[in-house]
Order: structure tokens, then C-alpha cells, then sequence
């Protein structure tokens, strides 16, 4: 078994790009941030994806509201960033606040500055195996985990556990594209799968998307598959100071003895999606550079 | 095993329809024909659909166009129908001359008379379950097979052959969608699939759309699964005034007796496709007077 190292590729990536963002002549690549409301979690990633373009020498903005704002005037500030052209790229953190309809917000930005991938028509476009569209980060992070640990996916049956839009559609869709880094048999299972143990069994490569704590146990995965954990989820535990760990959804011990290469969470997929977010956002600066 | 009659269902989904403009006060749907050059099957396939169109009571308008047309000159013409409010379809017939670049024609229709659902902003809807986009003719002509046959998806096993945007990734993602007549296990296999026949023989349902002849045998069918043939490929036939037959992609004498359901080619899944077209083009109308 090989433990896959999501955060060294990640800085790999990081690595490459801050290279690459360096040869810039005049102006860098720029990122804007969109956060409603003060909930932990959206400040803590923000703050982390605002840290990794700083450290790439992406030049981040960052724009607060309060959560009682209205989605006009959420609307306001896309369209003005929309017609900002010093700005590459527009993140808007979610969750927002129940009041604002989330997809037509993210509908609302410019598809070539969508850099989260969340835009219809950027999801239209990994339909149509479009190179000029933006792929959401964690799928996309997947592919690029695959690449660069040389996992083959082409012919391989590859099965994901889950049916999401951010994860487990989109990344089936990306491992169905011809192409070299794709070309996979493809099964997408989900909560009313009937005949989980015998898909995930058939597995060369098993993607488990479905927020289940440890829900994939041994007797799920065939001995030399490869398993990729994309949950991150909460279990009490008492033994640690926040009163909890943080668990994939692969029964780790059981699982990592049969694959021949694993992620571990946290550190392995969770990594990637800040990665590639700005890998998307240097991609979103050379397509409106072109 | 019960064949399922296409041809009928397809009639009554025309009934339907008619029936349904008849109840329309003032101006009927309208579906704009955008055809180039004089391909003998183009030319045939628009005459059908304007015939249907007819026999509804929707109204029909076909413009043609010389092969030597630009991308500007059939623009122009987008342009104008997407402008013109009595037009509430635009279907441009497939495929293009050589020097025109079809996804960009189509991508240049107004997504809300994009009866087709070629463009890419309805790619993306499909993705996105978002039932005010346009679904394209062929799988959403499978899923009303499916739904007027008593044919459930739910947790069945579907395995799709091919993996074109017309049908077969199409209709995967259609199946793997929540909702009553979806909820299926998906898995697509295409020309790079390594273990075929293991895989199709698990399908409770099984939907040919490779394009090649006869491909499907009974070996590869398991009992009592139901079997959709979406291909439609010319074999010659020196006993035939035309010299050749239309056969599917499954070889229906040794899979016939095997499926609970099937459909034949042609008169199966070949009729549905018209007919989905005008149900698109009413909903169309529908939208736009809401």
C-alpha cells in the first residue's frame, strides 16, 4: 500500500504555479472573494484560499457583507467584478444565507472568471469535454492526483460512491472524457444503489463521495484497487481537545492493507481543492490574456 | 418478452400535444427549420419534422441555405429568429458543412428556444437537474419509453454503450438524476471498456448506443433484463430494393428471446425522437408565455 500525500502535490502545484505566476510581466493574476456573514467555516477557508494565492503571488481581494444582504445587492458586486477586468477570478464562499439563491448567484459571474467551476454553463462545458471551461476544484483534484501518481484510468472501471455536482457527477464525467487522463468504464452509485458491495468490489479505482463516515469497509474494495476518500467528516472523540476527529468515508484501517494506493483524510483530496482553485484562477488570467 | 411499439408511443405523445395546442388561444407554437446544403437524409429528416409539426398545430417555418453560407451569414439568421417573439424553436439540422462550426451555431441560440439541447447552457442544466432546461431528443425519448412502459429506474442497474453527447453520456446523466423516474445506478461503457461483457450481463437495463452493427449478442444479455436500441446502422441486403436493411446495435434475434422488454430497430427508440422535439418546442412556447 501507498499512502497518496494530498498536500505534497498540492505543493507541487502551489510550487509551479508561483513559477509560473512570477514570469508575469505588468499586472499578476487576480482573485476576488465573496463572503457572506461570519460562519467559522467560510472565514477559516477563505482565509486559507486568500494565504495560498498571497504565497503564489496571485494579488486576492476580499469582500465581506453582512448576512442580511439582499440578492440584488449581491448582484451588484458580481456585476461590478464582472466588469473589473484587472479581476481574473470570482469566488463566491458558500453556504450563503437562506434568503439568496445560491446558483443564480453563482450563474450571475462571467463564465470565464467562474474559477469555482459553479456556473451552469461551465458545467455545460465539461458535458461537451471543453478545455476552456473551469472544472470545480475537488474534481478536478481528483484528475490531478491521478496524473501525477501515475494511475492509470483509461479501461479502468472506475466507481464513484456518490452523485453530487461538486464531487461524484462531475468527477464520473471527467473520468468518461476521451482523453489520456480519462477514458474509464465508468459506475456512479449513490443512496439507492441496491448492490453497493458488489459494485464497489469490481472497483480498480473506488472514489467515495457520499459524506458518510468510514462507510467503505473491506469487504467493498478488491485487493490492489485504488481508493480515494473525498469525505471529511465529524465523529466524537473524546480523547481529542475539540471533542471530535475528523474521519473519511473509507474505514481506513480496514481498507489501506487491500488498496495498492490510498488517500488518507485529512491530507489527502482536502489539500488539492485550494490547489486547483488556483490552478483555475492562473488559467482564468491566460484565457482573458489570449 | 413484450416489444415495445416506438411508433405508438411516439403517436401518442403527438395526441397529446395536439391536443394541448388546440386548448392554446391566439398565436400556435412556432419551430424555425434552419437547413444547409441538400443532403438527402437532412432534407428528409426536416420534412419529417415539419410534417408532425404540422399535424399538431404547431407552426412550422423552414429556411434553407446554400453549402457556401459563412459562419456570419447563419448567424445573421440566429440572430434574427432568437429576436422574432412569435418563434419559440430553433432547431438547425445536423450536420453542417465542413466550414461551419456547428457547436458554436448552436451555441448561439437563444437557450430558451434551444429545443434540440445542444447548447451548452442546457448541457449544463441537465447536469445541474434543472428542469427548465431543454433535454436533447434521443435520451429523453429513452426516459419517456421508460416512464409510459412501466419500465422503473429507480436502484436498477442501467448500463449504457457509448458515450456521445447525443445520447449515451446524455442519458446516463439523466438516469443517475434524482427523482421518480431516475434514481438509477449508472455505469457507462464506451470502445474502451475492457471487461464488456461482465459488465453489460449485469444490466437491469441495458441501452445500446455505440454504433455498431449487431454488437450486442446474447451472451451479453442477462434474462429478463430490459434492452433499448438506440442504433440505427445500414447493413447491406442484396435482398432488399435499396440494398441494404436498417439494423440496431443488438443483434435482436439472440437477445429477443433473453430480454423481458426490447425495443425493435427500426420502430423503437427512432420514432421518439421527433416526438420528443415537439414536446421541447410546446414547453418552449410555455416558457416563454409564462
Amino acid at each position: 500500500m501507498k499512502l497518496i500525500d494530498g498536500k505534497q502535490i498540492a505543493r507541487e502545484i502551489v510550487e509551479e504555479l508561483t513559477a509560473k505566476v512570477a514570469q508575469i510581466d505588468g499586472p499578476k493574476p487576480c482573485i476576488a472573494f465573496i463572503r457572506v456573514g461570519e460562519d467559522p467555516a467560510s472565514v477559516s477557508y477563505v482565509r486559507s484560499k486568500n494565504q495560498t494565492a498571497d504565497k503564489i503571488g496571485i494579488r486576492p481581494l476580499l469582500f465581506t457583507f453582512d448576512d442580511t444582504i439582499t440578492q440584488d445587492e449581491l448582484y451588484a458586486k458580481i456585476d461590478e467584478l464582472n466588469a473589473d477586468t484587472s479581476v481574473n477570478g470570482i469566488l463566491i464562499q458558500s453556504p450563503l444565507p437562506p434568503q439568496l439563491d445560491e446558483q443564480s448567484a453563482f450563474n450571475r459571474i462571467d463564465p470565464i472568471k467562474d474559477v469555482d467551476g459553479f456556473h451552469v454553463v461551465n458545467a455545460g462545458r465539461v458535458v461537451h469535454e471543453d478545455a476552456n471551461g473551469f472544472v470545480s476544484c475537488t474534481p478536478a483534484g481528483i484528475i490531478e492526483i491521478c496524473r501525477r501518481e501515475g494511475i492509470r484510468l483509461e479501461g479502468k472501471h472506475v466507481v464513484v460512491l456518490g452523485r453530487s455536482l461538486i464531487v461524484g457527477k462531475t468527477f464520473s464525467l471527467l473520468a468518461m472524457q476521451k482523453g489520456p487522463h480519462a477514458n474509464a468504464t465508468v459506475t456512479v452509485c449513490h443512496s439507492r444503489t441496491q448492490n453497493l458491495k458488489e459494485l464497489t468490489r469490481q472497483a480498480d479505482v473506488l472514489v467515495a463521495a457520499i459524506g458518510k463516515p468510514e462507510m467503505v469497509t473491506g469487504d467493498m474494495v478488491k485487493e490492489g484497487a485504488v481508493v480515494i476518500d473525498v469525505g471529511i467528516n465529524r465523529v466524537e472523540d473524546a480523547s481529542k481537545k475539540k471533542g471530535y476527529k475528523l474521519v473519511g468515508d473509507v474505514n481506513f484501517g480496514e481498507v489501506s492493507p487491500l488498496a495498492s494506493k490510498i488517500t488518507p483524510v485529512p491530507g489527502g483530496v482536502g489539500p488539492m481543492t485550494v490547489a486547483l482553485l488556483m490552478k483555475n484562477t492562473v488559467k482564468a488570467y491566460e484565457l482573458q490574456n489570449a
